[in-house]
Parts: structure tokens; C-alpha cells; sequence
């Protein structure tokens, strides 16, 4: 099966020039979501991982059944206003302006091994704020896991050092 | 294991007054989260289900493990401009103001059996809305499923004639 035939290419999405893939044919194909879901476990299953941290909200379509799969939770990263205790946050740089990205404070215990998954690695923006907000709360993030990178963005640079996979790029 | 003793109750979110139900804590808890998926799955499995179907953003934490342990597809339903193909489209009225909720176009095939899933049944607004565009796509809704039931607010009654289940309710 080669995952790409389920990745939908949008032209112009967000905006002008810009060219989105679309996860959400693969998502609504059960075997292609199943193939994408056991790949990342695999890469898991070698990291001895017992958490998985995701950023919202297609970071939870990703990482929830690989959670599942593995028989581990799952802890969500949220924008700030979202996660109903106490929290820490962190802001980091967008194209445009800033986001903040929250974390409950009580989520990650110090030495646990965290895998953080996300649909997509772009600029790397999103992923090294979780990583931050995973290493302040003291967990050791052993692996990020993408169904797709976006090469020529060069996000895997901005988290060098970490232990990365992509299961496809453009 | 009692699902409920992973449940947290958050006084005064997201306002004053309100108690929330915060699903963190099972989710972050690799068995109790086994346990729910598989408690919706056994569910499911009655219902002879096509394709899972969910609103943001908890209902992807829900549903997805539940898609992916059935074998089959799941399909977002998010905010407006959210979704980057051709969408339909939904209004439905909060206690203040009103939402809109789409869906893919594509994403449902006329006769196809869908099982909606989401964190919480409340009101029952989220619930209904999903069930329309399920509907207007030729879908056959042949349940909905929910983590809680909130009974006091009658979420139920909104979505009377349908096939409901709630793993726990407050």
C-alpha cells in the first residue's frame, strides 16, 4: 500500500500559493489508517515509550490509536484556554504573530519516555513547543513521529538532535 | 476498574458555576483508556458500523482509537474553515450566539453506517449537528456514542429516536 494515494493535494490552502496535503482521505480509509497507525507503532515499539503527547487537533487523529495500540495514554497539547487545570504554557513564533501552546502540569511524570506525534512537519514550530513543554515538565522525549514532513521547510533542523520519522514527505 | 475514578471535576470551568468533566486523566492512563475505547468497540460491533464519525476536537480523541481498532474510517467534523476540501455546512445555536460545524462533501457515502462518537453528551447541540450532516450526505446514523452523559441538561431528548450510549453519567 503506499500511503500517499490517501494524501489529498489543495492548492491555494490556507492561502494563495500555498499547497496543502490533506491527511483526511487516508483517515477515512480503515486500511489506510490502520497501515499509517502500525507504522508509527513500530517506530514506537522500538523506543520503549510510555506516553504519547500530541498538539491538537490532528495530532490527536494520529496519536490517539497509536496510544491505543500500544496500550499507553495519551496527553494533549492544547492552545491556551482549552485544558481545564492548572497548566504551563509556552509561546512560540509564527509566520505571523505568536501562538501559545499549554500543557496540564500534572501530565508528564520526570524520566517518563515520551513519543510526540503530529500529522504533519512543517517548520518544526509545533513540535519543538511540545518538546519544550514536555522537557520542563522533566519527560524524555525518545521520538517524534509525522505522517508527513514538508522538506523544503526544514523543521526537521529546528529539532535536531531528536529522533525523527516521517512516514512520507514532499 | 471504574472509569469514573479517571474522571476530574473541575469546579467553575469554563465559567463560574459550571462543573466541568475533565477526561485528561483517563486519557493519560493507558488502561482506563484501553478500557473505554474497547467498552465503544463492543458497542459498535452490534451496530455492523462503516465509518466512525467525529466533532472536534475530543471527539478525534474518542473516536479515532475506536475507528482504528473496528478496522474502518474515521471522518472529522470541525469548525468552519477548518477542513481545506468542499464542505457542507451547519448552524446550530449555543447559549450564546451560534456555531457552525462542516464536513468533507465526499467524506460520507449515501448509505453508509455511521457511528458518532464525542467526549460528552450535554445539551446535545455538537451531537445533533453532526447527525445532521451525516444525514444530508445520505448517511445512516446507527449510533452515538459518548464517554459521559451529562443527564440534567437532556442531551438526550434532543437526539430522541437514536441509538445512544454513555459509558458514565453525572
Amino acid at each position: 500500500m503506499n500511503l500517499k494515494d490517501y494524501i489529498a493535494r489543495v492548492d491555494n490552502y490556507p492561502e494563495e500559493g500555498i499547497v496543502f496535503r490533506d491527511i483526511t482521505p487516508l483517515m477515512a480509509n480503515g486500511e489506510a489508517f490502520a497501515e499509517a497507525t502500525n507504522q508509527i507503532v513500530d517506530y514506537a515499539k522500538e523506543l520503549e515509550v510510555d506516553v504519547v503527547v500530541g498538539p491538537e487537533a490532528r495530532g490527536f487523529i494520529v496519536g490517539c490509536p497509536v496510544a491505543y495500540e500500544l496500550n499507553i495514554g495519551f496527553i494533549p497539547v492544547r492552545k491556551k484556554g482549552k485544558l481545564p487545570r492548572e497548566v504551563i504554557e509556552i509561546d512560540y513564533s509564527l509566520e505571523y504573530g505568536t501562538n501559545t501552546l499549554t500543557i496540564h502540569a500534572d501530565s508528564i511524570k520526570p524520566g517518563q519516555r515520551v513519543l510526540i506525534i503530529d500529522d504533519l512537519l512543517a517548520t518544526g514550530g509545533t513540535v519543538k513547543a511540545s518538546i519544550d513543554l514536555v522537557e520542563k515538565l522533566g519527560g524524555i522525549v525518545v521520538g517524534c513521529a509525522f505522517l508527513i514532513e514538508l522538506t523544503d521547510l526544514n523543521g526537521r533542523e529546528k529539532i535536531k538532535g531528536y529522533n525523527i520519522k516521517a512516514l512520507m514527505d514532499y
